[in-house]
């Protein structure tokens, strides 16, 4: 929780970019798993949190912006609540920290709005993700369900866009905590990654760590020796001495920002020189990013400078052919790289990519690839002082995509599909950092977590 | 997975309970946290794994009772998702296991349906808890967002009620193999509640055996020194010398059969006499309804024969005061037990909740109780052989219901409000057992976690 200033100002920034009308933040309800009473850990919208503050179900958040003012929809407790759930502040007192002096019971919200929309005023929402949330729209707003999603508010969008996206002091001390949590993770998960030992086992601990601190992991973490599937949460496998272990997993603060860091560990604690040397082409990736972020400059410019020294590598290895250039202009290095360098990080691990990750990561300038990998691209845009952004390349043999592109004859220039071949059952070597865009060019948030060959197997040993 | 008859029977026997139509169960989606693509753990429907099996988002089962056959309604998976979830089965692959033969592409299921409708079949659905499923719902029957609730089949829930309550030999090992988990739980607890610890560290380790078993935690565990407050899930507090803690938390397989267990514990390792005498008492009111259970007997009456052993103790400390049995008759007890003696147990940590607790706890003999406590009974009715209950009694201090009473001089005559306002900061103590019961009497689900006073100050030491 930041001063009460943080967010009357943030307020403030938003109704003043607005033009006219109602915005409403929905907050998001409890998840039920397996019936209405047994609910997943709570987790609060992020835009809520940003210009509302209140981490508990229950709540809507609205700009008033032709009158200038917010309120807080929301209802008090009574004592049937108090037996169950322990005595609870009034919604007056919950707001009060947040600096917003407007409340009500959440019944008033429909009637509220059905004035506003009597007075001809436009009413504003977000992307709807919670499906209950899209019931409460049709509710309140009588909006179609099937139509929710285009009737989402682009000027809204825009608008809360470009205020989340430029991360404040008090963000960056947070997004720091939450990289203390992670880099506790990925350490321990190295002193873990042992033959004998399930991937399980290893993922239980993450998550541990990460509720130990009194928050949540930022995501489902990926614990395993199948790297080669990107997102990959089955966590079955035992692990043996020889096996590449990949581990990506952040934490949330119980302010709910987070870290997203990968680390990919040879089990048993030596790299064979195989590994090694895909090892080494996709840290001199990740350093080559780290290099280049800075402002004024495309992330997809770096993305695709990224790709040039793993094509590079990889060509050096005997994997990919011709030329570096023309190869990754072709989309060729895809075959091993699907996926993008990185994304924006903040209070979600993948930033406000609830409103889609076109307004996010992509503007009038800079529109989004159709290419096979670069399209997988979540941040293209020019970065900014304030940005966090993640930087992650990665080096995967996927079985499936290696036969469809042999089959299709895709790329027989770049590819060496026999060397290829003898990868099969290589799997995949994914490494990331998180990086704030400074004035000058960049940090790293948070302690680097191991990451030279050296770091690692010495943590290991 | 149990062997593939094992889900043919029971599908067999749900068809010829029912008298005819068609019977949906929907399995679970994704469940998002803040935003689509980042999600819970996932958790199929109880339903869904009890008669269909497969543990995967994107599957509706579908009983058609006329034609007495089964569909799986689901897709295969594309190139994109093996790059990103790796090489799944198909549909047909997946469904082989539980004996389902018919399967079909989600889509059709629209219209598979609307020819039902057609013809004038009937189409009975379960109730819905996840607002996504009410969504599906609504666009696959029509039925408006508003009454669902009203439209859900009794019929059908009352045939899957007969058939879930009573747990076969393969699920009481199932609920085992849960119950050893929640044995490690509890007992690394006991060993954690040292002076200087926070709730969450231990909070965390519950949760961090359950995922390194393979499975997660069947509810979310209340780890709190603020035991009065019944579902308190804050983790945030400091532990204390002196302090109790309470521990309600237990584990699911990886095939979801849970297991919810409660000890309270003194922080330190030693119970001073007041909590001991309060102790002994819970401790004898969890021992008389492990005494009672057995077929033929209502739950109800077992759990008032708890309450008066409670009532008994509380007097004996001069707590409660007059005629004993009239006392629990006209409810007094419930200052102190405002909850029911417990609930069913299975593939839920309360069985089949989702369908409405009058379904599953009570029938047309024994009907809920209206009187505040006993209200809050969820299991009233008579048991049966292969019923697994949760035996739970408790005696907690709530401030806010203790002022209440007083203020409005409720049950003057059997409680000494002055002697309870001594107790105001002692917090709450509840022990909990699950039972299985037998054609004998019953048995308790795997070993006892230690419970008696020199037991648990035994493993503390």
């Amino acid at each position: 929780m930041f001063p009460k200033e943080v967010y009357t100002k943030r307020r403030n920034q938003l109704r003043e970019i607005m033009d006219d009308g109602i915005a409403l933040v929905l907050g998001n309800p409890e998840a039920p798993m397996n019936y209405a009473g047994n609910v997943y850990h709570y987790r609060q919208d992020s835009t809520f949190l940003y210009f509302f503050g209140i981490d508990q179900p229950g709540f809507t958040g609205v700009f008033d912006i032709d009158n200038n003012t917010d309120y807080i929809f929301g209802d008090d407790v009574d004592i049937d609540d108090i037996i169950w759930m322990g005595p609870q502040p009034s919604v007056v007192d919950q707001a009060a920290p947040f600096g917003v002096e407007n409340t009500a019971p959440f019944n008033d919200l429909k009637s509220f709005l059905a004035d506003a929309i009597k007075a001809g005023r436009k009413i504003h929402f977000l992307p709807v993700y919670r499906a209950e949330n899209k019931i409460l729209i049709h509710e309140l707003l009588g909006t179609p369900l099937s139509q929710i999603k285009e009737m989402a508010s682009t000027e809204f969008i825009k608008a809360v866009v470009s205020l989340r996206e430029i991360k404040d002091e008090y963000e960056v001390k947070e997004l720091e905590r939450a990289a203390a949590i992670g880099y506790e993770i990925h350490t321990t998960a190295m002193k873990m990654a042992k033959d004998g030992v399930y991937e399980r086992e290893i993922a239980g601990e993450c998550e541990a760590i990460a509720l130990r601190a009194g928050g949540l992991l930022s995501f489902p973490a990926i614990v395993s020796k199948r790297g080669e599937t990107l997102h990959n949460h089955e966590h079955g496998n035992l692990l043996k001495t020889g096996d590449l272990l990949l581990v990506d997993s952040g934490a949330e603060t119980d302010s709910h920002y987070a870290s997203d860091n990968t680390r990919t560990l040879p089990v048993g604690g030596k790299f064979s020189a195989k590994q090694k040397e895909i090892y080494e082409i996709v840290l001199a990736g990740i350093n080559k990013g780290n290099d280049l972020i800075r402002p004024g400059v495309s992330y997809r410019s770096i993305h695709l400078e990224v790709c040039k020294v793993i094509a590079t590598g990889l060509k050096e290895v005997g994997l990919m052919k011709g030329n570096v250039d023309e190869a990754v202009k072709a989309g060729a290095h895809a075959l091993f790289m699907p996926h993008g360098l990185g994304h924006m990080m903040g209070l979600d691990v993948h930033d406000m990519e609830d409103f889609g990750e076109d307004f996010v990561g992509y503007n009038d300038e800079i529109k989004r690839s159709d290419q096979f990998g670069t399209a997988n691209l979540r941040l293209g845009k020019e970065l900014k002082p304030g940005f966090v952004i993640t930087n992650e390349p990665g080096i995967y043999f996927i079985p499936a995509l290696m036969d469809k592109w042999k089959e299709e004859g895709l790329h027989m220039d770049y590819i060496n599909y026999d060397k290829v071949n003898e990868y099969r059952t290589f799997g995949g070597i994914r490494l990331e950092d998180d990086v704030l865009v400074t004035k000058e060019g960049n940090r790293l948030i948070g302690n680097r977590i191991p990451v030279s060959v050296e770091e690692v197997e010495k943590i290991m040993s």
